[in-house]
């Protein structure tokens, strides 16, 4: 009797390591990529050869991520909507910037966290990367609407902050707006959030719990991973409301760019980012789940489905990267005043 | 000749070391203190043995003191105006808040930094402490506009929040709003900025430049300590307008307590937390310098003399806790949802 049960723990265990196996390969067929654990392997995916990450580039970023100067009216910072305390989005449907204006189209803040990894970035997918990205909320009237010769003007104006940036470029470095944003990029770019998901592609098996494998199985049966697939879980441009209308659609006049196409939002720390969708219409993660499968795949994902997926999603909620909040440069008096206007 | 060049810079080495003694002493004398160096005599003064600060409670303080949850909108936290890369402060003229509504009273405000050392909270100090005034501006139409109501339901909505609070006040906490105004608080209590001024104070002569300690006295000499004093300098209530009107009284409705009294701030980090006085009228440190003199010691202060004294409050600059940007509790579909009207 004590040799068949032993003999039958042992089965169930070789059982759960094939299935475990099955399941990454699986996963990784079916487009899934991890964050890869070697810190230089990870480096070759997000560094630019042509602006490569040093230490002080990446702590100048970080002070200007953090400073809301770099907004018109000095109290709206690029973390007051991409909050890194929170899944680094801001919790409300649209985003509300300069003058409590809440964002024209109705768009929601999407997270910063792993945005490295975006294919392009934008609901519309109309900028190649973070450094031309972190030019445009800087500038748009009802986000942070400063001109790019006021936000060269207040950061030049600051002692500390040239004596950063030629630390980090050299003596001539030419402090202007493209290189303030491509600065903030870079720190951007050092935001990714390794997950227990990756640990377990990466060939940790227990790193998932069975109700997230499970949930992982159905994510991938139902066709979840058709646009949630590469090392963003999302990311790319696909065409939106390909087997239904959006419930929310009314709200906002968002309809992608000019092929219909928005930006497929990675679900890496997706149970920290509520609301959902691009207009942000939606505070439940089931519910979300559920109205993914009818717009998208056409199908009906019953209650039992969308917990089992929840279950998986909750599985890409990273590691964030520890940020000791900055020490500001101090302002002077030729460093231009806030403007409420 | 080498014996006597000798002996003259022995000569004056010696009548330096007097001098930096003599001003030391002086500068007890006129009501200094410093922040003990020692940690256990600094606690001391900052812990209170009703509610005595723990690792538990400040990181919970310090997460609810980050989280913009707390406020009505949800994109308004306690560092939004009281910006801890930014001396404690917002570099704004008056507090911008819910509704981007400014202050109604055109009040600026004041540094968090040090503020425990203040014998009364607000520009009017009608707060004992700060546990009582953190539930000011949570509240306040203009700042963050919360019903208590709402911050606790907020707050209780989140399981891990529930945990941390359990963890730092045992399992039968009462997680009610002027729980969380008090955590709010102790957290702010830990926000202590020893400074080269403390250092001097504390026996290290060599901690301020002669620059400093020429300003030092200038200081003192000029009756500026007669207000600006204590371990605060400043933090008391004071008579405004002792010698003459201020040049900018016309700004805001600001007038004091009921008997005429404002809170006299603190010099603390006061390079960084421009612009100056109650109505943050005065952009120039040395201009409010200038104009301290005029108001409220019925003196003038020369451009040299507030050069001078402009260098010693650079010895005021203190350095900062290092906050690691906290991770905030998930939102659950039982949070009270953002609320921008």
């Amino acid at each position: 009797m004590k040799i068949l049960k032993t003999l039958s723990i042992c089965a169930i265990s070789a059982s759960f390591l094939f299935a475990s196996n099955s399941l990454i390969t699986k996963s990784k067929e079916n487009g899934f990529k991890a964050i890869p654990a070697d810190k230089t392997e990870l480096l070759k995916l997000i560094d630019d050869e042509g602006n490569p990450l040093t230490k002080e580039k990446i702590e100048l970023g970080k002070k200007l991520y953090f400073d809301p100067r770099v907004s018109k009216s000095g109290i709206i910072s690029c973390n007051t909507c991409h909050n890194l305390g929170l899944g680094g989005a801001d919790g409300v449907s649209a985003a509300v910037g300069h003058k409590w204006t809440a964002n024209p189209h109705h768009l929601n803040s999407p997270t910063v966290y792993n945005s490295v990894f975006f294919k392009s970035q934008f609901w519309d997918g109309r900028s190649p990367h973070l450094a031309d990205q972190a030019k445009g909320p800087i500038q748009a009237g009802p986000e942070m609407a400063a001109l790019p010769t006021l936000v060269e003007k207040r950061i030049t104006s600051m002692p500390d902050y040239i004596k950063e940036f030629r630390a980090a470029y050299g003596k001539n470095a030419k402090i202007d707006f493209d290189l303030i944003s491509s600065t903030i990029a870079l720190f951007e770019k050092t935001l990714v959030t390794p997950a227990p998901f990756d640990d377990y592609l990466n060939g940790d098996k227990k790193a998932l719990n069975d109700a997230q494998k499970k949930g992982l199985n159905t994510f991938i049966d139902k066709g979840c991973a058709s646009c949630h697939n590469g090392i963003a879980v999302g990311g790319t441009m696909q065409p939106f409301e390909l087997a239904a209308k959006y419930k929310f659609a009314s709200i906002g006049d968002f309809k992608g760019n000019d092929k219909g196409m928005v930006k497929t939002p990675t679900l890496r720390n997706i149970t920290e980012t509520a609301p959902y969708f691009h207009n942000g219409a939606i505070w439940s993660l089931n519910e979300a789940i559920k109205e993914m499968g009818s717009v998208q795949l056409g199908i009906t994902i019953t209650d039992i489905e969308a917990n089992e997926i929840k279950d998986f999603l909750t599985s890409l909620k990273g590691r964030k990267p520890v940020i000791t909040y900055p020490q500001l440069p101090e302002s002077t008096i030729d460093t231009p005043k806030p403007d409420f206007n």
